[in-house]
């Protein structure tokens, strides 16, 4: 009962019992969207506990200074309350039989059906059909059908738009204009608090009795935040009742409604509300499954066969596919994808370095244009960069810990949770001192550029990016008394370890971000010299040039110890050991600030996630096989997994390694985060990077795929229970077919026009 | 099914099934206070629908220019959740019996038992206590007791303050700080946005197995808005498990805590908490109960004998009194009454007419005190009746339609409903040209400076605030081409006709009002010189006086016809004539505005409430018998009371020329508009007025005590059905006890400090 994994092969996921106490889970894993709106599933009939989300990308607002900005909860269109003989239509009430709720992500179509006993004992059949279109980013529609299976029955539905939502109880919109124009459209304004961005929404309702178009008296109400209509219809026995409701959603923010007035952009909204209601659900609902074909399942198809197990793999790679899309703005460089993608709340919509590390490699590999927008959001954020380091006293770009709007700059906030021995809430210091992310960004914009070869990226904004986050980390340098330059109290990727002095990880990345820089300064300037000149004037590149050469020279890298344990920082190692397995294997996360509070964490042994592995994975050929391998056994028995990106890594790691079974086995684990049977851990929305980290475990890890150092490799090793994996990659404007097998290997460049030079298992190719 | 009236003789108000879908009904009809804060009723389990409001007068916001201030809606402390064996407790889930909800209008304390069988089985009894405090005015205290009936049990318990709650959407808190004391003391901070209120409410529990204190482990949780704990008990068959919770709330605007910083605040309410809780859930209660008694019961006590349905009548009036106690700030002269009293968010808080023409009699002639300080309330918001007349072009104090904080000004919002015809909201014309509540508030201040015989009000306020308003009549003035002054362009009490010119009700008050200043006026330049002077300096009396007199004397006020009927303005004896009986009997109100909008209507014979006949009452010696009488026959066959002002009125005036059975047939109607069985009606609040409505249909009414001319008179007309009506009245400084029986009045004066003058049925007596 709950999780329906039945209909995989027919790319639907499904619940086969409705569960009142955890709403969440399918709320957030069954969620629709576009990458402009993200609809959180939260049904048609209001429950306790639910939370109903329309959330737009890049619509940030900040309700006080007491707050950070976020994602506000648009209105919401979804609510289709139906009475039965005057009894509210609920699944906690009366009885029900032959429920299925079930998620196509192959067209993006969300359907429920049940046969309802009302507790007065009036019983009807409903099927509910919910889609957001990928092809028209501002439609939402619906359709619900009322069968009448015994006595004659009065059908009463209230339907509207709702904006008495809220985020958590914060209130972000101001309450605008409320209309119905001809009796029958459903119009709402509402204007966000501190960006004033305007949201204008629209609905419309159709009626059809057995599939004849019919028309009901409209009962208008409008009263605060909130805008409906009542309609009413008796049914005999046998009768089939359907209603339908067209939403769209749009902001004065939008790309697509630049320039227009509210005025303008209330009439030209409703004009194309009318022309999806004409069109119909059906149709709507065919173009969008045609878009999702086009721009997703044939662009960046994968198979895999083998035995029983892996249809779910190949399942849980598509379910990432599918949930990728739905969080990634294709249609507007200006915003990116929030830690929870568009479906909660967790994380406030803000972007981490969960995109260049997680997702990125997944965007680069199969829909290079869409990659480079979210690389040209971190250059147009650029003035946020310069506005943090200027506030902590450094140079350069410093990227924020959370980033939302353009200009909003740090966005992390400043507490978070409760410490279990002062009652207090908890500081996060990630804002301030979690700095890796710098590197992160630079990491990730010479990523996209190497693998799409996109020279007009670098030239743009690709080397200005990575100079002049090179000049941040030059600036942050500390000098030690050993001749040496440090980088001290900062917090690493392992979030369980805060005002550590040299993370492994952040100093290493910020080597690799200085030597980039250098290395393309030192290119540019014979090669380039315009463009180079143009930098040295924008990045004062004579001044700070000569920073970047010490600083990388002299800056200190940890060193592995004489068992090979390479260092995660300057004390972990000295810390007290704990037995962890109550940890490792709660289906919740963080289980373990219940009985330690984050100061005594600091003094353990234990790991939220990878840190060291996350850098062997980056910068792989920079450590050697054996010192992977020891730090690997070391830190994979001191960490907890209570980051939803820690399992990928350690997978990709241990496939890279050979064990093929721990990897398979942490691949699995880290396919289940959302899509697996525990309840719980989706509630504010899923996540987001944990999506990325299942395509790398494949693509990477059994697939063998790797850039280094701007050369591809293709080195499969699938897992035992993998017959066959195919799969496409863009590569430098190429799209490549490659067909791994247990014993085979091919490779097919379907572009061909230009050469593709790959390392095929150790073997210099050229196709 | 629903209400239960079995109980009232033990001043009982009980409901003896549950019914999930008019949660509002005793939320509202049944919720708590003190004055200072209103609790409204919602279960301690969370239900869909409901409304969950915590409302501390005075504390008014703004969220945004777009609304108008309101009473926020304060945390939430009266969740306390619990799950049985792992299933949430809630009646619309599992099985029931033996419910029944209580309050006891007596000592204010709410209670509900019931017997519950979870969906799997497991059986419980639960019963549940709660009152808020009459003696310490910030404390909310609850008492759960869950016994084990059954099989053994685990019982959880979440419970916490809650600051998610919003205003039907609107969120006028910023987040504060949240803190656990000792693991134990619950701490919420937050502040409202415009106007800067910090409020802190404090909670901690108490437990006990079987009667035995316990110590259970607290779950601490602190999330966004939200601080809560659980608990876990093992119960075995026959035990009975006990929660107490105990809580309080202040602010930074309570004049108890003038002066304190938060933290002073916060440390001072945190040690009241403890003092509260170390008290007992028990003695609390005596303690309310026993302030209930010295407040209302013994100050104000009230007897009915006569036939069965006369003991409902005796209740119906002690409900009100109820309520009346509960909406009063005795505490604090900078608030008044909200139309809601402190029971819901209709109305926003905000003051009306109400006070002064239907609430100031009881407070007048049975806690003059605490009227006064209502009156002084009216005094204090003067600047923003001077700002309101000045925005609208005239002179003096032109009083707020709603009035909320002192300097708010007019509140009045500018648009409510929906206009059935266009889609459109309705304008409210009322904040703009309702102006009679300036007559009204000169009205109340004279009859409570009268009746309490108080001329140190008048002294201090009174003389003033009458002046004042004249002078604002005397700019309102228009002069006609008759060669009188007209009052265009109104909205008299009959708000079902805006825009009318010389309304009688607006007119003849208005006249009221510069006769009285005239009077006072010609009356203190001999017998007060120097407070003479004072009102000169301030007022300018030497320039407006001529303008009094020369507007008192030329103002136009209608005149009856020749039938005898006061024409309530210029068009409303010309409008259309249309069968009423559809309206008249709706249970629900303004159900003429589903069949005709706001301008048809106006065209119409059609009245909202009294508006002639609420004339008659107070200026009820200017109009002779046959007028009112022919003109009370005209208009309420024209009424379709769709104002909770209305029945109460028609009631007095009916009893008044001896239309005994229909007087008491429509009192027995006003006092059933919350107090009734009627599921729909109370969900924004009672109706506070219609509670000061009843009292005057008992003791203006029946009682047939009134003052006229500065008089008392006492000439009762008790209802077929009464035998014997008891009551005391405070009349100038002395306490009357007043026994009206079918052929007896008996009269005596308590206090026997000053001899009191009265007509006893047209005797003039000395007591």
């Amino acid at each position: 009962m709950g999780m329906d994994y039945s209909k995989i092969d027919r790319w639907i996921l499904a619940e086969d019992s409705f569960d009142p106490v955890h709403l969440g889970k399918c709320e957030a894993v069954m969620s629709l969207g576009n990458g402009y709106l993200g609809l959180r599933s939260a049904t048609e009939e209001k429950y306790l506990g639910e939370t109903r989300n329309l959330l737009i990308n890049g619509t940030f607002d900040l309700f006080d200074s007491s707050e950070v900005t976020e994602l506000p909860n648009a209105a919401d269109v979804t609510a289709m309350e139906l009475w039965i003989d005057g009894e509210r239509f609920s699944l906690d009430q009366g009885g029900y039989a032959g429920y299925s709720r079930e998620l196509n992500i192959h067209t993006g179509e969300l359907t429920r059906q049940v046969e309802w006993t009302s507790p007065g004992g009036s019983r009807v059949g409903l099927s509910f059909r919910r889609m957001v279109s990928l092809k028209r980013l501002h439609d939402i529609a619906m359709e619900v059908t009322v069968i009448c299976l015994d006595r004659p029955v009065t059908v009463k539905l209230r339907s509207g738009i709702d904006a008495r939502v809220t985020n958590t109880g914060t209130q972000h919109f101001t309450e605008g204009e409320k209309r119905f124009y001809e009796k029958k459209y459903i119009q709402l304004l509402e204007t966000t608090l501190q960006s004033d961005i305007t949201f204008v929404l629209n609905a419309v309702h159709r009626f059809a009795l057995n599939g004849v178009p019919l028309e009901l008296e409209t009962d208008v109400n409008i009263d605060r935040r909130v805008i409906y209509a009542d309609y009413t219809v008796e049914l005999k026995p046998g009768d089939a009742f359907t209603a339908e409701k067209y939403a769209n959603v749009s902001t004065t923010r939008d790309l697509d409604c630049a320039g227009l007035s509210v005025p303008q952009l209330q009439a030209r909204t409703l004009e194309a509300l009318k022309a999806s209601a004409d069109l119909g659900y059906q149709a709507l609902a065919e173009e969008s499954a045609a878009q999702w074909r086009l721009e997703v399942w044939e662009k960046a198809p994968i198979e895999i066969s083998g035995d029983k197990n892996s249809r779910m793999d190949l399942f849980a790679l598509r379910f990432a596919q599918y949930h990728m899309r739905l969080m990634l703005p294709r249609h507007d460089n200006r915003m990116n994808i929030g830690a929870k993608g568009l479906s909660g709340e967790g994380y406030k919509g803000h972007c981490f370095w969960d995109t260049e590390i997680f997702l990125l490699p997944y965007y680069m590999f199969t829909d290079p244009e869409a990659a480079r927008k979210l690389e040209e959001y971190r250059y147009l954020s650029l003035p946020g960069a310069h506005k943090k380091a200027q506030d902590n006293g450094y140079q350069g770009a410093m990227f924020p810990w959370e980033s939302a709007w353009l200009d909003d700059g740090e966005t992390c906030p400043l507490y978070m949770g409760t410490d279990i021995l002062t009652g207090t809430p908890i500081k996060v210091w990630s804002g301030i001192i979690e700095q890796h992310i710098t590197a992160d960004v630079a990491f990730g914009a010479w990523q996209y550029a190497t693998i799409a070869g996109d020279q007009d990226f670098l030239e743009r904004y690709g080397y200005e990016l990575i100079m002049d986050t090179a000049t941040f980390w030059a600036s942050r340098l500390e000098p030690g008394e050993d001749g040496r330059y440090h980088i001290n109290d900062v917090v690493g990727p392992d979030e369980y370890h805060e005002h550590v002095n040299d993370n492994a990880f952040t100093n290493y990345m910020a080597c690799w971000n200085l030597n980039k820089a250098i290395a393309y300064h030192d290119h540019l300037k014979t090669a380039d010299p315009a463009l180079f000149q143009r930098l040295d004037e924008k990045l004062s590149l004579s001044q700070v040039y000569p920073k970047w050469v010490d600083g990388a020279a002299r800056l200190y890298l940890p060193q592995p110890t004489a068992e090979g344990i390479l260092p995660m920082d300057d004390r972990f190692m000295d810390g007290e050991e704990i037995d962890l397995s109550k940890y490792k294997n709660q289906e919740f996360v963080a289980g373990i600030m219940k009985d330690y509070n984050l100061d005594q964490i600091q003094r353990l042994q234990v790991c939220k996630q990878a840190d060291c592995l996350v850098l062997f994975y980056l910068l792989e050929d920079q450590f050697p096989p054996e010192v992977k391998r020891a730090s690997w056994a070391y830190y994979e028995a001191r960490t907890v997994h209570d980051s939803s990106l820690s399992l990928s890594t350690h997978s990709v790691q241990a496939a890279d390694m050979g064990e093929l079974e721990m990897a398979y086995d942490l691949f699995r684990r880290a396919s289940m985060i959302d899509l697996g049977p525990y309840m719980g851990t989706s509630d504010a929305g899923i996540h987001a990077a944990s999506f990325g980290g299942v395509w790398q475990c494949v693509i990477y890890g059994f697939g063998g795929v790797r850039m280094l150092n701007g050369k591809l490799r293709i080195q499969p090793n699938l897992p035992c229970g993998w017959d066959r994996l195919d799969f496409t990659l863009m590569w430098k404007g190429q799209r490549l077919r490659v067909s791994a097998a247990k014993d085979s290997l091919t490779v097919e460049n379907l572009t061909k026009t230009a050469p593709v030079f790959v390392t095929l298992n150790g073997v210099e190719t050229e196709l």
